[in-house]
């Protein structure tokens, strides 16, 4: 079975760890089989928020079953 | 609330920016919060189209509410 | 028309050789319109399977037509 | 005499060319002796603008010649 | 109005957060309106300090207004 | 038949399309079965040049056929 | 002596390596002195021929002697 | 006297930050002469391990003396 | 425990996929542990060898346990 | 206290050496607590100057005080 | 009228510098027209020559005018 | 036999090719069967020695016998 990858950016007003952990969290509540992520890039948004906003891009790698690969 | 990055090809007969718009007009058709566009390659295709093709390889950022990640 | 491309991950106990054509196939299956595949990693699983397990990460171009882009 | 290299970002609503001119314009307004200029990178804004914003990320260099290098 | 970005090396005892947080302390400290952040590279400095100093290279880009460009 | 790779250099006072445009018509003049072209680096050149000159670097892909391939 | 490199994409309906095999061989045809191969890219091409095109994009180095550099 | 650059992948439950202290702490047991470390890639591993367990491959930078170099 | 990466470069007189596997049986006769493969270039040597060998540069990874990390 | 990097190519007459030299007697002219620098490109200039131009383009890396950071 | 660039690997028993004036030398030899050079790798070969031989590939662009381009 | 690449930091207070030789000459007091070497980056330590120390980062390739690849 082929694994799959698709890229999210994770958003946490504390830290780049929490920012990881929002975009696995997302991945996790709608999609099985999530095997591993690689942090592609890290930054910080200051001038569209209330304070500093922690942003991790991060590619998610699952492992497709039987749905649309698109 | 996470982004989601997708990567689509624009085509345009036109130009580059063209190339650009396309994609990005065909981004806005089926998705709602699009929040900004990355150039990630330029090409210009002539063997298999009648006359030079101008292509656009760009990421296209959104935020994800409620729907399948996948 | 855009072109849409998603990262698959291919994988066989055989060769680097049957590990794309694993991702393509898997591809193929539910996307119609495929143009063509580039190879962006390629790699061997030795800890968690029982042989050598050859990978190849691969980025799938097809013709989007009237589907949802995400 | 050496040259010093300083990155600015042109932003236009018309076209990348513009964005490019943008930035360039902004550089020859302060600074003699702009020699030439590397696109870094491309993108579009859209979420924090009312119409799409096309952005050129640039290196500009120009030769240093008594002033401070800060 | 054209962006402008500059390199920072930030450095704290603590953590990476802590590093990133250093050079943008930093930046708004002299600089009005910045808007974005990008990590570049991430180190930690043994030899030349007392204990382990964790250090964040970032870019910093502003919204240039009527000052000097150098 | 193999495709063989060279790298031009286009150039136009107008834009970077044009400069693209003066790198493919240069190619297609001394070349039979050019098929694509891929844009590796835009730049604009001010000191040696009267006005702004456009560069646009581009790799053009052509099919060999009984020529020396030096 | 110094060394040329060029680049060259070579093809099969077979494999990677005879893929890269037809590259050196053509190289081979018209060429004395090559030394070494580097892969840059391997793809599969799909919508413009009859099966899977397998592609390796090569560069050739090998010893120039009397001839034409260009 | 030169240094030496090794690779490890540092693991940790708890974060980044704890992930490169892991591997740093690895090579300090073994290695004098510590001098700096490189932040080379960043990812999360799911599938084989019961919770999230965050990795740092980092490059360690030593200063040799009298050992074997391999 | 950490894992290690050392690089190797595989030779055959076949394959890539022999020079990949020429790597791993070389790592695999004096490593235990040895987790995971990454190639990270492929090439082809034909100067100072009788016919075409083909080299695979692979990273691969083991896990650390007691023994001396230089 | 941060560093901060600022980008200078160095220009020479008769070598890279003297090239990276002329960038860091430039630096430190102006610039107080240089601690590194790194050399990002090399080149040599033929078309607009008499003889042969070697060029280094450096980041030059120091310890900012007081000062503006612009 | 567009440039053309071309890649050598220069050769010499004494210095980078020389290795790269060694591949200007020859280019120079059979062209006209050159421009400038960009240095994009450094490496010494050992086991096929007598003694340490510095080798630079290097990016040759010239003015293309009447002649054929490939 | 495979090769292994080893990543040393040579070190000279004269120039970059002698730092590139200073690592040359470490491997070779205590490696047989040195192949070739890649030079990876270039700087210049001013902060923590007295002078300007030229640092050539290079991977070293070594033809590997009966030892521990560790």
């Amino acid at each position: 079975m082929v694994f799959k990858k698709i890229t999210l950016v994770g958003r946490s007003a504390e830290s780049f760890d929490a920012a990881v952990d929002d975009a696995i969290n997302r991945a996790e509540e709608t999609l099985a089989g999530v095997h591993w992520v690689e942090v592609k890039e890290l930054g910080v948004e200051l001038a569209s928020v209330e304070t500093r906003e922690y942003q991790a891009e991060v590619e998610v790698a699952f492992e497709l079953e039987g749905e649309d690969d698109e």
